[in-house]
């Protein structure tokens, strides 16, 4: 991050015609901007939204609300443009990109075996990673696949404790007794792979997801290509996780769109010290939350490039 | 407020390609447009932005940063187009209009008189009711006021109670001792006008301002003629503030935009019972954060117009 680019917004910060702090989280994301982007006067031109999906064999415990096949199903509502995500990309003005990994092949069933072998993960890591380009100003990362909030709380649980009961939520809507396969099969995964839990990247594999990969490999690119990056909900910044554990500052270059309201969501945040920019109770993932952050970051870049100073306008300071 | 339409909207939140209620507070927008549109489906072609201007005699106990002049020179800031508003504005597609009130007179310290006598005040009420016409799909309020967070705590305090300590803040940023001033100026002010503390027009009269007195008309009005209002920072709410005293839902169809940095806009939210959407730490006025929150609004509609159902998809259901 370049400490020149973000000091250059402080200044330029400091003559606007307002008071001095008074966009609050605003002026912080236009100095965030400029760091990531090494550029003294950042630019939102290229917006993109990547949206990963992948299919799990651990819903074969019965954790998930949906069956797999939604997950196939909700890649064609994304084409046909009827999702979520569709409308949210539009409304922020970004590229929405949708990539399936290897759908007809699910993840093994994490609670008997490991969720990918070393080939499998670094395949998906890899398409996450080609997939951000230099020319991209700030990128959102989504995921969509059935039984994903299963390893995503597998792989909290792994990096930072407190038992499976902590992470675990209802996803899609499971009843209280799928709530109870979910805790016992990621109980059954931190058990069983209980010999890679020290390492960030074994936890990645043995628990997590090719979608979640592709995160890990997309947010990793971004910070070596220059681009800023909005994390979504727990799904996205539980698949980014481990880039934290691998550097302490691995995560420097994202921000937090929004807490979601999958339940372990604001304990995750916390532990990586991630201030979310919304609350608004959403839980769909789809990259939602980081396409409704767009907006904010635009209106602070908007606001940095397009005040007048004191001095411009005439206005007397304190 | 038209029940019919809110239950439409509900009908049809509960059929797209999500998980039910997944789209957490955007779902409650989509309703809270449609009710107080009276529309099934709801539009935002039409969204406006008012920032009503006016100053303050109250100045004269020296309780802010900037000196009064401030005011006209920031309506001309406004005309220039190097507010923040006027950026925050163009990002939400919204037509902005900024209405001076008579800057020339500012209006009593209310330490000694009344801000406003019934002429001057019903004038400023009229103004804003008259501004808010029937082809407006969503309105925001913003104000501009050199002093004007003193109005706002002493209106505060006068119709919730507590003591002004509890409504003071430090504005676009007093010190110390303009804080104290401050504090000192609110309670000479409720001591003074203590008879007309159980009427809250003769509270906005006796200790509001010109700008606040044409929000309350323009929320008032924007009720009458079918308008949903997002209403800004702690001035904004203050000045509305009277119209939930003289009717138990008479701002039911506000949302609060954002919860400002100000000190005492959470206390007023929560005493007005209103969730805000945005918690960004800015502490701007202008209609700032009600214009943040105008892409929340509008992501909210498009989902709920634009998404596919499940079976329009062929997307599989719980």
């Amino acid at each position: 991050g370049s400490d020149a680019s973000a000091k250059a917004v402080a200044a330029r910060q400091a003559i606007l015609t307002k008071p001095q702090g008074s966009l609050g989280r605003l002026e912080e994301i236009a100095a965030w901007l400029a760091r990531w982007q090494g550029r003294d006067m950042p630019r939102l031109e290229q917006v993109k939204v990547f949206v990963f999906a992948g299919n799990h064999g651990v819903t074969a415990q019965g954790v998930s609300a949906f069956p797999p096949e939604v997950t196939v199903q909700m890649v064609a509502n994304f084409a046909g443009g009827g999702a979520a995500i569709n409308q949210l990309a539009r409304i922020a003005g970004a590229q929405l990109a949708v990539i399936p990994l290897d759908l007809e092949h699910p993840t093994g069933d994490f609670t008997t075996g490991t969720a990918m072998d070393d080939d499998a993960f670094l395949a998906a890591v890899s398409t996450g990673y080609h997939a951000v380009t230099e020319d991209t100003d700030l990128v959102c990362f989504g995921e969509m696949g059935i039984g994903n909030t299963t390893p995503a709380a597998a792989i909290s649980a792994a990096l930072f404790g407190g038992g499976a009961e902590k992470w675990t939520g209802r996803g899609t809507g499971v009843d209280d007794s799928g709530l109870r396969r979910k805790i016992a099969a990621i109980e059954a995964g931190l058990s069983r792979h209980a010999a890679a839990l020290s390492d960030p990247l074994r936890v990645a594999a043995s628990l997590g997801g090719r979608e979640l990969a592709a995160i890990l490999g997309g947010v990793l690119a971004a910070r070596h290509r220059n681009v800023p990056v909005l994390l979504d909900g727990f799904v996205c910044t539980a698949a980014a996780a481990p880039l934290a554990e691998l550097h302490a500052e691995g995560l420097a270059h994202t921000l937090a769109a929004h807490v979601s309201a999958e339940a372990g969501h604001r304990s995750l945040l916390e532990a990586l010290g991630l201030a979310p920019l919304l609350d608004l109770g959403m839980r769909l993932g789809e990259g939602s939350g980081a396409c409704l952050a767009v907006n904010v970051v635009r209106s602070a870049l908007e606001c940095h490039a397009g005040m007048a100073s004191f001095a411009e306008a005439g206005v007397s300071q304190e």
